[in-house]
C-alpha cells in the first residue's frame, strides 16, 4: 500500500495553505532543492564538460523516462523525456501523418487543449498537402472516426472539466477505420492509471510539471509505440536523436526507437528537479493514488454541492469518467477563485466561468479537503467574491 | 573597461584546472546556485502557481532575450529565449522558406553544425516541395548564392576551426541575390562582438550554454529582424506564442512581434541559472572581450605552436577570421585531449583530429594560458598521448 503520510511530508507547502492547483503547477518537492544544488555544484561545478559522461547527463532523458513509464503503462525503454509538450505534439503528429500519407483528417476535440490544435493548425498549414484539422464535440470523436482520418489526436483529460476519454475503447476505434491514435497525457499522467501498452496506443505526449510536479516549466515527454518506434520518421531531426550524434555525419540517420524523438540538448538543470519529483513517485501505486484521488474528491464533492446552489458541477459526477479535478460552473468563478486565494485556498479559472480545483493525494489529505471546502462554502455563502479588490484580473490564473 | 579579474572572480573553477571548453560548456558562475535555490524555494516553493505573475516567470524569455540582445546587436525587444537551438533554427528556416515560396534553395555550408543541417533536412522532407539543402565548401558560399536560394543558413563560428565568416558582406550578398540570411551564433554570442542590427541579418539563432554560461541543457535564443517580426509565419505555433495565450481561443492568432516565437511554457529553473550568468554579462563590454581574446589566443599560439610541430594550427592565423577558439590537427589528438585533461588543462576533440580549446576572457588570464601551454607542450615533447590509458572513447569528448 502506498503511504500517502509519507508521499505529504515529502513536500514543501507553505504553513496554512490548501494547494488544489497540481494540476496547474504541482508544488516542491523537499528534496528538490538540494538535489538541484548537489547538480550545480558538484557535477555542473566540479565535472564540467566530464558531467556529460561522468554523471550521466547525456543518457538522463532515456532513464528518467522510464521512471514515467511505469506511471503511463508503457514498455520500458519507450518513453523520452525532451522540449516542451508543444513541440512534443508537433512530433507525435508529424510521425503519425508520415505513416497515413493517403488519409488527410487529423481528428481532434474542442476540450482538448488549445496549444495542441494551435499545433496541429501550424503542421497542417506548413505541409500543404491538403490536409485538415476536424475539432468536434468530445462526445462526437466516436462518431467522427470515418476512414479519412489519419490520427486522432485527443487529450484524455479535459483541462477544463476533468471529462476523461475512454482511451482503450476510442483507440480500439481509432484503430479499426484505420486512424492512428495520438494521446495527450498532460491532466493524466500521475493523476490516473494510464495503459498506453494495454489500450495499444500509438503516440503520447504529456508534461511533468503537473501531477508529476516536475517544477515550473519542467519538460515533456514522449512515447511511441514499441511496433512503430523504429519506423517513425522524427520530422524535429536533431542531433540527439542521430544514430550517432557525436560522429557529425553530414546527414541524419534517425536513432533506435525512441531515442530518435530526441531532439537538442537536455535540460539538465531541469531534469535534476524532475528526478528529484519522481523519488516520490517511485513509492507510489497508481492504483492506490486512483482509489483515493476518487474518495478524496467525492468527500470534496459532498462537502460543497449542496452548501452552495450557485456553483455547478462541471466535472462529470460518475468518478470513473473524471480525472483528477473538479470543476464547477459559477457566473462569478473568477473573483470567487480570488476570494478562495485571499483565504488559503489555491485553486484557478479557466474562462469562460470554470473554477478548477486539482485533488492530489500526494499531499492532500481529508483535513485539507475539508478545510477547502469549508472556505469554498464561506466565499459563496457570504458572498465575498462581490468585493472590487478581487475583480483585477492577472494575466495567468 | 571591463573587469576581467572581477569577472574571474565571479566564477566557481575547480582548483588547479584550467577550463579551455567553455566553448562547449560555460563553468558555474559563483551566484547561480543561490540564485536557483532562491527560484526554488522562495518562487516555486512559496508562489506556487502565483509565481508566473508575482514573479514575473512569464516575462523572463522576453528579459532574458533583452540582456543577450545587446550582446549580439540586436534592437530590444527582439530576441527571445526557449527550446533548443535545432528547435530555433527549425522556427527560423520554417518562416523564411515561408517568405520565399517562389525558391527551392536552402543554402548552408559543410562548417555548419550537423544538427542544423540535419533540422534543414527534416524540413525539406516534411515540405515535400521539391526544396534543396545544398551544401558547399564555407568558401565557396559567396559564390552559391544564386537567384534559386530561397535561404542562407550558416553558423557564423565553425565549431570546429573556429574559422569565421564575415556576416555582414554575406548577407549583403544573400540579400543582393533576394535570398534571406539566417545566421547561427552558437559559437559567436559571447565570443566576438555581432552586430546584426548593423550587418541587416533576417533571422539569427544561437544558444546560452557555451560562451553565455547558462549551465548544461541551457535553453536557445531566436531574433527575427524588426522588418520581419510581424509577419513572419510560427510553424511551431505553440500557446505561448498565440496573441492571448490564457484566453484559450480555438484558433491560432500569432502574437505581436519575436513573441509569435515563443511556443510552449518557459523553462523557469533553467532560467534561473542564466539570469545569474547574465549578470556576468551585464558588467562585459565586446569590444574589451574581443580584445582581450585575441590577446590570449595569440600568447597561446605562439607559446604552443614553434615547440610543438606535430600540431597544425587548424585555425585561421589571422585573429580577425577566427572566433574565440584555437583548434590544432593531430593525428592523436583524441589521445592528446585525454592525456592534456589528465594533466589539469580541459579542452576537446572533435572528429576526426581536431584539438579544440576555448578562450574565454571572462575567467582565463595570461596565467592560465601559460599553464595550459606548458601541459600541452609536455604532452607533445614527452609524447604522453602515447599511453593506452588514452585511447579509451566515452561517448561525448
Amino acid at each position: 500500500m502506498t503511504d500517502f503520510s509519507a508521499t505529504k511530508s515529502m513536500f514543501d507547502l507553505p504553513e496554512g495553505l490548501v494547494y488544489l492547483d497540481g494540476n496547474s503547477l504541482g508544488p516542491l518537492p523537499r528534496a528538490a532543492s538540494d538535489r538541484m544544488a548537489r547538480v550545480m555544484q558538484e557535477e555542473w561545478g566540479k565535472l564540467l564538460i566530464s558531467g556529460w559522461n561522468k554523471a550521466g547527463w547525456m543518457a538522463q532523458p532515456m532513464r528518467t523516462g522510464d521512471r514515467i513509464a511505469r506511471l503511463i503503462g508503457a514498455e520500458p525503454g519507450h518513453v523520452v523525456i525532451g522540449d516542451t509538450l508543444s513541440i512534443k505534439v508537433y512530433q507525435a503528429l508529424a510521425a503519425a501523418l508520415d505513416m497515413r500519407p493517403d488519409r488527410r483528417v487529423i481528428l481532434s476535440d474542442s476540450g482538448n487543449f488549445p496549444s495542441d490544435l494551435y499545433m496541429a493548425e501550424g503542421l497542417v498549414a506548413a505541409l500543404d498537402r491538403g490536409l485538415e484539422l476536424r475539432v468536434v464535440a468530445p462526445e462526437a470523436v466516436e462518431s467522427a472516426l470515418t476512414d479519412e482520418v489519419a490520427v486522432m489526436m485527443l487529450t484524455q483529460v479535459d483541462y477544463r472539466t476533468g471529462r476523461m476519454h475512454d482511451m482503450a475503447r476510442l483507440t480500439e476505434k481509432a484503430h479499426e477505420t484505420g486512424a492512428l491514435a495520438l494521446w495527450d497525457l498532460a491532466h493524466s499522467a500521475g493523476a490516473v492509471p494510464v495503459d498506453l501498452s494495454g489500450a495499444q496506443v500509438d503516440f503520447a505526449v504529456g508534461c511533468t510539471y503537473k501531477f508529476l510536479n516536475g517544477g515550473p516549466g519542467a519538460p515533456a515527454f514522449i512515447y511511441v509505440a514499441p511496433r512503430h518506434a523504429d519506423t517513425a520518421r522524427p520530422a524535429l531531426s536533431g542531433w540527439l536523436g542521430h544514430a550517432a550524434p557525436f560522429a557529425f555525419e553530414p546527414a541524419y540517420r534517425p536513432g533506435t526507437g525512441i531515442e530518435r524523438m530526441r531532439v537538442g540538448t537536455p535540460p539538465v538543470l531541469a531534469l535534476a528537479a524532475l528526478e528529484a519529483a519522481l523519488d516520490i513517485w517511485d513509492r507510489v501505486d497508481m492504483a492506490d493514488l486512483r482509489a483515493r484521488a476518487i474518495t478524496l474528491a467525492e468527500r470534496f464533492i459532498a462537502a460543497i454541492e449542496p452548501a452552495c446552489p450557485m456553483l455547478t458541477l462541471a466535472s462529470p459526477r460518475d468518478p470513473a469518467q473524471r480525472g483528477s479535478q473538479v470543476s464547477f460552473h459559477f457566473e462569478h468563478g473568477f473573483e470567487a477563485m480570488q476570494a478562495c486565494i485571499a483565504h488559503g485556498v489555491v485553486g484557478d479559472f479557466r474562462a469562460p466561468d470554470i473554477m478548477r480545483f486539482g485533488i492530489t493525494p500526494l499531499y492532500l489529505d481529508e483535513a485539507d479537503i475539508d478545510r477547502a471546502a469549508q472556505v469554498i462554502r464561506q466565499v459563496m455563502q457570504d458572498r465575498l467574491w462581490d468585493d472590487p479588490a478581487y475583480r483585477i484580473r492577472d494575466k495567468v490564473t
